[in-house]
């Protein structure tokens, strides 16, 4: 089984979102320790992270920022539309559905479906609220690539065996419980709490003295 | 700078979810392979991280439920009540408003602020919004010990200013960019894309071929 670098990997949408504002100022250059400093990381981190690329860099000027674009975008298969559904159309759901940066990524929500009445026909943020009883009727010709599952824990796994069975392999997990899957599966399970777990032991350690300057 | 062990930090949310499950069943002993198996990850991981707490397993029959509890908390500092206020009533600040799993933290988001007037004075999940331009008169001579930020990017540095200069030192950040704070303050950032480029990272592996099982 291969490791993949979770952090190096989670850092790549950071680093595209400072690399499309400045790309939008007109800056033409960047190097690993502007971007550093803005992630208050390690300059050799952040040197490793782009190394991911195979980037070749500029020894004066750093890189392009629009190659860099181009590259993490590559690097993460984001230089190629994928289509998603989302599951569950509560607050997260609605949160999901709002977020801006995914249409950079190529990243598009195609359909929405939840199983409440109050939710079923409403809007969110552009995107129709579908009846989740009609599912497999929508979706079975044309299967999207990623299943957002944004459900409570109780729903999750009837949820992730509906996207299963209409041939979606790809699923991205924000309710608290692990799925039981086939093995050519791949789930993405979002923990909010991780974040405060990461927190508190930042806090933790500061408290007791201890240098944990850095985000991450 | 003492690195985290992020991966193992941000589990122990998931084992405790799974914890507090098996208690309310009323089972008394838990395994590492049985946390192993539910989370899809190798049992030696969970043996490392459980490791982390200290807490002296039974050979036989593994580690106590309750026992095991109360040492992740311990490990997090969660066995301590911990006060937050939260910035930014929008959909991403009314899920975290609605997650159950927080009491079980001993963490108490104690009081909710926005800036739009449709926000200001609705009740969301049991919490009145309070008009941010009230937060100090509100804070200032209790504040909270953690500020958690879910307003959009470009108000975001802002409101870091006021939550530090009301003397809160740790911040748990879900806007999309990298605060400026001083040296003693703490920032967990969180980078609901980071997971999807985690996806797309298993996906890409998956798909040249690569065993990639197992969540995290």
């Amino acid at each position: 089984m291969k490791i993949l670098n979770s952090p190096a990997i989670r850092r790549m949408p950071t680093y595209l979102h400072r690399l499309f504002r400045l790309r939008m100022s007109g800056q033409e250059w960047v190097s690993c320790a502007d971007l550093a400093q803005y992630m208050n990381i390690p300059h050799i981190v952040v040197r490793k992270d782009i190394a991911m690329t195979a980037l070749p860099g500029n020894k004066r000027h750093g890189f392009r920022v629009n190659e860099l674009i181009d590259a993490i975008l590559r690097l993460l298969g984001w230089d190629k539309t994928s289509s998603a559904t989302l599951i569950g159309a509560g607050s997260l759901g609605a949160a999901l559905l709002g977020f801006d940066d995914f249409q950079s990524y190529n990243f598009r929500i195609e359909s929405v479906f939840d199983s409440s009445s109050d939710k079923i026909g409403r809007s969110i943020h552009g995107h129709e609220v579908y009846d989740l009883t009609d599912i497999r009727k929508r979706l079975k010709f044309a299967p999207p690539k990623v299943g957002i599952i944004c459900v409570p824990a109780v729903g999750a796994q009837l949820v992730a065996d509906i996207l299963i069975s209409l041939g979606i392999k790809y699923i991205w997990n924000f309710s608290n419980v692990c799925l039981n899957v086939p093995p050519d599966v791949i789930v993405q399970r979002e923990v909010i709490a991780g974040g405060l777990a990461m927190l508190f032991a930042k806090i933790n350690k500061a408290e007791s003295g201890e240098n944990v300057s850095g985000e991450e």
